[in-house]
């Protein structure tokens, strides 16, 4: 059987919904593996018709999507229905139900083996919070939605996948200031671990290998700029490779992403935030892909947000997006 | 009449010598304006011959240097002799006086107009501090020489420089746990006047255009990640431009180093040394130049060190010296 993605449409404000509709229209171009909406099917078609975009909408299930997935855009209509009154660029709490709906029902398509993947696209958290979303964010409800009963969801990783560079911040949307003490040897051993473990079994990768940037400039130079890349991080290392596990570091990270350098590694990890996505986002800024690690299935998505601020002016480009679900499919189809 | 360009060897058990013997062999495929090498004639005449390199060495003045540099590679002997005794890849703090005369008259002759501009082949600390010398680094060293009688030296700020992409770090060689305190406005403000003075003085760029990358993930998004952006980084950009310069920020450093990103800036100052590192080194790591602002003369260097563990085994790239060489060259033209 073919391998179809679920695809989310995040908030319909954003740019979602026009990137959802050109990456249907470049799906022969970009080979795309056939993907589901789930969503308002009129919402789609009105929004094609007021972008100009020649795309026929038609509802159905997942196990027709293989088919008729050249010929038309798939649509599965929410469980509730839940139809969207979106204004480009405007987010409205009133959609918050829908938009959290075809998170929920896109998992579950998943969850029971209807589709291969999860693709999602962005969603503003604000929104969401004021319609009561109670979640730290996106990738965090996935992982709610992927708990066991009665267990504590697991925990994702993020990874910013490229052709040219793939990366993991292990620690991400927090001040400067609190990384140091928040990299602990366990954050770094857990995170690796991961790593590790879905670049084998969802990238077909057979002896993944890591490298761990250090935190310090030129990781520290034996202690002298920070003590935490000698004090942390290599014992951490040494740990990890005491496991079986292939990674190297602290490694400094001004000299980890030229050509020469990416090609000895399958995936860096980097303390920071900015030391990860400043050298993927300068060699592939349009076709970046969020990769959630650590889930019980594949979640990729854009590596942008909602962009509201060009909503449906027909000029947001789904190169990303394009690019989440071609890896999608690819590693759908192993 | 022709701009001759003074050259110091840096420590002669790194790579300093063979990469000054190879750039000189590449005078012309890289257009090279005309340098003068200051030190020990007869190591260079016996380095030469033992990397196999046809590099005739003559003694003499910068003023000979323009007519004879296409022939034979000019240096000119240190006032106090101070022959050099190196063993590739073992420095020896006996040659510390011949390094730091080798600046010293290096530097003397920029500042008597007799050359006109530094360039300097890397130099390791511990060798000359073993030796007895008390200042932080080379650069410092410089500051202290630029400095005029009876007063503070300069501040010298470091800019890496390539034709992709030009960066200052804020902070240098400093534990990332240190950075958020010691980035104040006042050195924000005192390293953007520096850069946007030698841009316009250095680099004849008569209106530059300088942005500032956040401290904080997506620059703190309005103080939800950190402060300091907010805080200290916006109010010293807000000053900065009242006083007329052109500086933009704090912008999120992960979508600042991208091709259309660069294409609005002349130069980017980063919080730390790997927000600016990391994209350089990433996008120019062969020929990146340091070139140090602030000084009352242009001195320009490799961006790599001495690199002891591959001296004189043939295998040292001149990349970097010749970009610095060759920038030197062009704003000294000015």
């Amino acid at each position: 059987m073919t391998a179809v993605l679920a695809l989310t449409l995040g908030d319909p404000a954003g740019i979602g919904p026009e990137i959802a509709l050109r990456a249907w229209i470049a799906r022969r171009e970009a080979g795309l593996t056939p993907f589901l909406i789930l969503g308002d099917p009129d919402f789609l078609a009105a929004t094609a018709r007021r972008l100009g975009l020649d795309v026929p909408v038609v509802v159905g299930e997942p196990e027709e999507a293989a088919a008729g997935f050249d010929r038309a855009l798939l649509v599965r209509p929410l469980a509730r229905g839940l139809p969207l009154r979106a204004q480009a660029g405007r987010p409205d709490p009133a959609n918050a139900p829908a938009i959290l709906a075809s998170i929920e029902e896109a998992v579950a398509l998943v969850r029971a083996g209807r589709c291969a993947a999860l693709v999602t696209c962005p969603i503003a958290k604000h929104v969401l919070y004021d319609a009561g979303f109670a979640h730290p964010g996106h990738t965090e409800f996935l992982a709610a939605l992927a708990a066991a009963p009665g267990e504590a969801p697991p925990r994702p990783v993020m990874l910013l996948w490229s052709q040219t560079l793939a990366v993991v911040p292990v620690t991400i949307h927090v001040p400067l200031r609190a990384v140091p003490d928040l990299l602990t040897a366990d954050l770094v051993i857990e995170t690796a671990r991961i790593v590790d473990r879905d670049m084998r079994v969802r990238f077909g990768i057979a002896a993944p290998r890591l490298v761990l940037a250090g935190l310090n400039p030129h990781a520290g130079e034996a202690g002298s700029i920070g003590t935490e890349d000698r004090d942390v991080l290599a014992p951490a290392v040494e740990s990890l490779r005491r496991e079986g596990i292939d990674i190297r570091g602290p490694l400094s990270a001004d000299t980890l992403f030229h050509a020469r350098a990416r090609a000895t590694y399958d995936v860096a990890l980097a303390p920071t935030h900015d030391q990860a996505l400043i050298p993927i986002k300068t060699l592939a800024f349009d076709d970046g892909v969020n990769v959630t690690l650590g889930l019980p299935f594949l979640r990729t998505s854009p590596d942008h947000g909602t962009a509201f601020d060009i909503a449906a002016q027909g000029v947001a480009k789904p190169d990303s997006l394009v690019a989440a679900l071609r890896l999608a499919g690819r590693l759908s189809a192993r």
